[in-house]
C-alpha cells in the first residue's frame, strides 16, 4: 500500500538529540485533511503514526536503545527505526490546534519526517502491562 | 511511501461482528522477518499497526462508534476506518509465538488484513490522559 503524509514535522532539534520529552514539534497538515482535525482538541494526548524518512534497509536483530552493551533483540521487540516499513510511534502530548497546524509536545521524529496518521489517546486501551521476564 | 505486509491477519471473525474483545487472531508472518521475533515473548501486550484492507477512500467527519446518533467529529478524533491512509492501530494481548505465527486477542481486523507493524507495549508510555471535555 502507498502511503501519502497527511502532514509534515516541523522542529528544529539536531541530529545529536538525546532526549525528546520536552521537544514541541509542529504538524503541519495537508489542507485537505484539516476539515479531519474537527473536535481532535478534545483530547490531551494523541498517537502520531510518522516516517522514519533518515532510514534506509532493516535490520532482524538490534540493540535496545541503541546501546551496544544491550544484547540484541528481535526488531519487533523493539521501537528501533530499523524496521521493516519504517513507521514510527509515539503518544505525544497536544498542546494546540490552529489552522493547520498542531503542535505537540514529545514527538521523538526528525524535522521533515512525513505524518502518516494521528488517532486519540483513549483511556480505556491503557493496561498495567509488564515485562514477563521481570514479574517471573 | 511503499508498505509490504510483515505479516497477514487469520481469524474467523464474521462481517457483523461487534466484540473483538475475546477474538483470538493468528498474525501469519512472512518467513524472512520470523528473525524479528526474537524476545518478542518477554511481552504481555504488543501494538500492532494493520492495514483497513476492506476499506477505500476516506471521511473529513464521522459519527464516533458508527453510531448515527453521535455528532459528527473530525476522523483523526476517532479510530475510524475511513480516514486517508487507512492504518488500524490496536493494542492486543499476545498470546504465543510459534515459528512464523504470533497468536494475539482483542485485535479488531478482519481476516486477510495486512500487518504493517508490530512493536511492543511499554509501560512507560501510560498517561493518565482524559477527554478534556469531560473533565471541565
Amino acid at each position: 500500500m502507498r502511503l501519502k503524509p497527511i502532514a509534515t514535522v516541523v522542529n528544529t532539534v539536531s541530529e545529536d538529540i538525546r532526549d525528546w520529552d520536552e521537544v514541541e514539534s509542529r504538524l503541519v497538515f495537508e489542507k485537505e485533511y484539516v476539515p479531519g482535525l474537527y473536535k481532535l482538541e478534545r483530547f490531551k494526548h494523541i498517537w502520531v503514526i510518522f516516517g522514519f524518512h533518515k532510514k534506509r534497509g532493516w535490520s532482524a536483530r538490534v540493540h535496545p536503545m541503541h546501546d551496544p552493551n544491550r544484547p540484541l533483540v528481535g526488531v519487533f521487540a523493539t521501537r528501533s527505526p530499523k524496521r521493516p516499513n519504517r513507521l514510527g510511534l509515539t503518544l505525544v502530548e497536544l498542546v494546540s490546534i490552529r489552522g493547520n497546524v498542531v503542535r505537540v509536545r514529545g514527538l521523538d521524529a526528525y524535522n521533515g519526517s512525513p505524518v502518516w496518521d494521528i488517532k486519540p489517546y483513549e483511556k480505556e486501551i491503557v493496561y498495567d502491562s509488564q515485562d514477563r521476564r521481570k514479574s517471573r
